[in-house]
């Protein structure tokens, strides 16, 4: 079989977009997204996929402008739309884009990076999430290339004459993910040589265990919870009746529903609730970030994002 | 505080036997069981333990023979009753012994120890039991050095001036456990420099996981399970509604229930397992190591020791 209708079989037997979806691509310019590109273009065709070519500019580098430029040129000679920022948060810009059109956005992320994302993860003490390493789709992101290997790619590129702007960054050990790149995963293949597929199989297994952990948190939840306008309160009782990760779980789903995310939430944060839990009853209460506030009163724990309100009752 | 005060509630702090429990200690003579022994002969005093110092001399050495007689006398000096083995597994001795006294187990796994194993399952694709680590208490196997440093004993014993035999592979890159310590780690702390206290939560965090989905898995497992003589049935419907790492704990779980074990059972087994479940009613059946059979029968996957009693139903 001819390299590109492997990689196109590799892309297919997952999660594929439905016909007429909008796909805003994020483009470098690097090798990774230059063959995203051409990729998707072809599959494009058939499921009759609207693509957009999207440049995020950091201008970091020297090189930055001619970057932007090999981009935008690539997205004319394709004949796709171009759209760029600059000194922006990358996925801010794209998810702008994206909701304006109601688009997926698509990424380059292949097996090499799912790989030292998974590392990372765990040398940061990511939970099982963390440790799942991105997903083929999570909410609107979709990352076909997340099984292909960066070899794959080079091959594919190198088959087809693609040009690509080299990363420049890429060689230096000065940021923590090429630390990982260059220094660790040598290392850790004197260890295990295969560990590609270990680590990969394991992180498929923690996303799988992570969405048993998502589903039973969100059936715990509504067992214990009641929520007001500006409040949730969880029942105590049933609460302390969980293990402890299972407690933080549902804690962190709290959250996210009182307000739409858990942002700078940290470890630290969920041991101070735990405080609160052990604390007699309305003796004490803490502001979390996010102006989150979280007490014991009535047998319930309550979270609320206004003091007065939560306080005065 | 003084450090013996120390080590004794982090000791104290976790799980501790019942009074008059019997404990068998593994020591090799090496600093953490020569911490241990004296640790334990503290606490032994006031719960009322029996303790008997227990030597497996895996003969690999020149000097193991020095190093029993090191343990015996140690043992004697001490007062304590001794036991030794040669060339035989470990584990296997210490159960034997074990088990004629109803005892304890206790080994002087240290934080460093747990640290090192975490990293090593990580390595293998270990799942969640895996990422979880030594436990504290693991049947009938007690680990009271388990939050406790090197660097801690180390520094215990040097105080107490107590007399222990230096492990002559352990400067060796020789074996894997070695490659870990002296490359691995080190690699790791580069990226992240508080390593020991990221990992080891996370153990916790991954233990607290795995009792949850072990929970769950029984729970499952009764909910789906006919068990006969030697055969176990598993309903095929409400296995195929579970995602595949839980249907895989629950035919791990059954393996246990009808042979005490699943040793020997790899990824590679389960996939099998998971062909016949897949596979048309009754046209195929596998064997498993361990003499087991597997076959999809009336709408049931059916787990069986005898392979006739099971083909002629």
């Amino acid at each position: 079989m001819r390299l590109i209708d492997k990689l196109i079989n590799q892309i297919d037997n997952k999660y594929l977009p439905p016909q007429g979806t909008d796909l805003v691509v994020a483009v470098s310019g690097g090798v990774d997204s230059v063959a995203l590109v051409h990729l998707l273009l072809r599959l494009a065709n058939q499921y009759d996929w609207d693509l957009t070519v999207a440049h995020f500019d950091h201008q970091l580098r020297k090189t930055s402008q001619r970057d932007a430029e090999f981009v935008q040129k690539l997205a004319k000679n394709l004949g796709l739309d171009y759209v760029s920022a600059a000194r922006k948060a990358r996925y801010d810009f794209l998810q702008q884009v994206a909701r304006r059109r109601r688009a997926l956005i698509v990424t380059g992320h292949t097996a090499d990076d799912q790989l030292e994302t998974v590392v990372m993860n765990w040398l940061r003490g990511g939970g099982v999430r963390a440790l799942a390493g991105m997903r083929d789709l999570d909410n609107n992101i979709w990352r076909p290339l997340l099984s292909i290997t960066k070899t794959q790619i080079k091959e594919f590129v190198r088959q087809y004459q693609l040009t690509y702007r080299e990363d420049e960054t890429n060689q230096q050990t000065k940021f923590k993910r090429n630390l990982i790149r260059h220094k660790v995963m040598p290392t850790l293949r004197l260890v295990n040589p295969s560990l590609e597929q270990v680590l990969l199989r394991n992180a498929k297994v923690m996303a799988s265990l992570a969405d048993f952990v998502g589903q039973e948190t969100a059936r715990l939840y509504k067992k214990m919870a009641k929520s007001q306008k500006d409040a949730i309160w969880l029942d105590l009782k049933k609460l302390n009746q969980l293990p402890e990760f299972l407690r933080n779980e549902v804690i962190l789903f709290t959250i996210r529903q009182l307000q739409g995310h858990q942002q700078d939430i940290k470890k630290i944060h969920l041991d101070e609730v735990q405080k609160i839990i052990n604390s007699a009853e309305g003796k004490v209460w803490k502001q979390l970030p996010g102006k989150l506030f979280v007490s014991n009163r009535y047998g319930k724990i309550g979270f609320s994002r206004y003091r007065p309100k939560f306080l005065n009752r």
